[in-house]
């Protein structure tokens, strides 16, 4: 046994990264909203509803009582949708030690003021400083996660000791961690994605193909880019795994929930009827509405984004807004990048 | 009628881009190797082998008589397989105009020196300057351009000149260009991204999963960024549509060759078995070759580069493979760009 941790959040990432812990001999202790999912997890050693078919290790004991989870622990996990982020962080404040470390691995922003998860984290706990707190992000699908198969991700931190401190607790032969020093690239190539992954549904839903589909990931990923840079991110954050490698595994996969509403938009329907059929959240729904305002805020053009905006809110036919992006000026690829690597032509 | 535009190569991507100058309002001269399947394409209007039900547009004319294709043409397009690229170029030395521009379309390198493919057009077209000469690269699945599906491709020259009036020939509403300075990068993404692929496919024969493939995708853009870098290219282009863009329709796709050659690996069976049965040039095979020979002489690591080589040259199980890959060090995700752009840890 190498001591305890703790897990908030017993959905499908937070059950998968207790499975991790548990893997690397951590007494895990995890946060259910629901106490039937609680007593399922530890007395039946399942998660039927988010991880399905999958048997749980023996070092994790769950618990719907949040204090006895948190209170004394060093290092805590927080793995909970965006939307419930800062009312679950709230409820931890009066139990979470001075000198503890929090690392959370939810995508997406707060609605108040479209903060990111690491400064709802700052903003509610204000015993810690930024120096303790983490993010975990990256392409990895939990279910897969689960099966011990082969995955990387990341984890950035302000301060090194405490990326490679979560890098230490997460770390085996099949779970691979990078740490990287950009906490907001981090942050922000994970909740940007889920508006390509939608972009890609549509373009599916239209009967387009991935040729198509790859030039929305390119453009998406650079707009995305742009738009990080300018909120402070570091460029190459979004050449690595929380970026280009996140975005590739939601794009390409099915069960993306993205690609599904997007799917589903493409094929005609409309949005109100798209949500009320998927019956769940739909993160990029979300993001897209604030990366529209983001975009305008910071003064960055997204056309990628703007179409889709259009599309979900203002009743756009999506086969109009592929045909705005494919017909637009021609452009250099690297117009807006050539100047900050004294790139361009010689004559 | 715009006038009269050369295609050198009736394989799928030259009959594609015939298609797109034909669709553009050129009468397009398409030189086919064999004369049977020149008379198909001209008197059939189909070119059944490469383009399967395709009905082409009747701006092509094809023959196996290159002179006649060429002479006098003021743009040429090359477009044959690596392998036969220097041989065919060598042909058409004594009819290429001196103010002729020709463009290629064609991804690897050269087996004399691992020369890229702009290389060559310079080495044995005397007559020409490297300012007449030009790339066109992206995620282009010719059967999708053949059906006026959405695509993007990049155009490269060292003249921006030279970059727009390609950019012109094939600019539609189904085909989007965008032009770039580096020639270089262009190139190199679009050859050595087929080892990525291959290392896809591997990875899927293996059962692993798409948290594993996203990897393998980031680190192998991340490695051959680097190589590519070394050898005179801009980073930002691997970024770009002959970067990330190729990389990920030829990794998802199972269409492509390198990725069947590698999945077949991945479930056990052997390099010349799997070579037998494609009955094809795999282009994955020997770009793998060449990268690990590029890699020793530019002083690269190539983590996954490697190791693909050791399985398809050295014997080495490709299980073992994916665990030296996974087992390597705790890495920092940046070590070796984040001093290039002064980004680092606080403390």
């Amino acid at each position: 046994m190498n001591g305890s941790v703790a897990v908030v959040g017993a959905g499908s990432w937070g059950t998968a990264l207790a499975m991790v812990l548990a893997d690397n001999g951590y007494d895990v202790r995890l946060w259910a909203r629901r106490q039937e999912v609680a007593d399922e997890i530890t007395y039946r050693r399942t998660n039927e509803k988010y991880l399905p078919h999958v048997r749980l290790p023996e070092g994790i004991r769950a618990t719907s009582d949040l204090q006895s989870v948190i209170e004394g622990q060093e290092h805590i996990f927080v793995v909970v949708p965006s939307g419930s982020f800062r009312e679950t962080v709230r409820m931890m404040v009066p139990y979470v030690r001075e000198d503890a470390f929090v690392a959370h691995a939810t995508k997406g922003f707060d609605i108040q003021g479209y903060q990111r998860m690491s400064e709802v984290l700052q903003a509610e706990l204000t015993q810690l400083t930024k120096r303790q707190i983490a993010v975990v992000s990256g392409p990895s699908h939990a279910e897969e996660v689960s099966r011990r198969l082969p995955t990387t991700v990341v984890v950035a931190s302000a301060a090194r000791a405490t990326a490679e401190r979560i890098q230490n607790l997460l770390m085996n032969n099949s779970f691979r961690v990078y740490t990287n020093p950009d906490v907001i690239g981090t942050e922000l190539g994970g909740a940007l994605k889920n508006i390509i992954a939608l972009g890609c549904g549509l373009s599916d839903g239209l009967g387009f193909g991935d040729n198509a589909k790859a030039a929305l990931m390119t453009r998406g990923l650079a707009e995305i880019s742009r738009l990080g840079v300018k909120m402070g991110a570091a460029q190459l954050t979004f050449t690595g795994l929380a970026g280009v490698g996140d975005l590739v595994v939601t794009c390409t996969s099915q069960h993306s929930r993205n690609w599904r509403a997007g799917f589903l938009l493409g094929k005609g329907e409309k949005l109100d009827a798209v949500l009320r059929k998927m019956n769940m959240v739909v993160e990029g729904v979300r993001t897209t509405e604030i990366a529209y305002r983001l975009s305008a805020q910071y003064d960055v053009e997204m056309p990628i984004t703007r179409a889709i905006y259009q599309v979900l809110f203002e009743g756009k036919e999506p086969m109009e807004a592929v045909e705005d992006l494919m017909e637009r000026g021609r452009t250099h690829e690297m117009e807006e990048v050539a100047r900050a690597v004294s790139l361009s032509w010689e004559s």
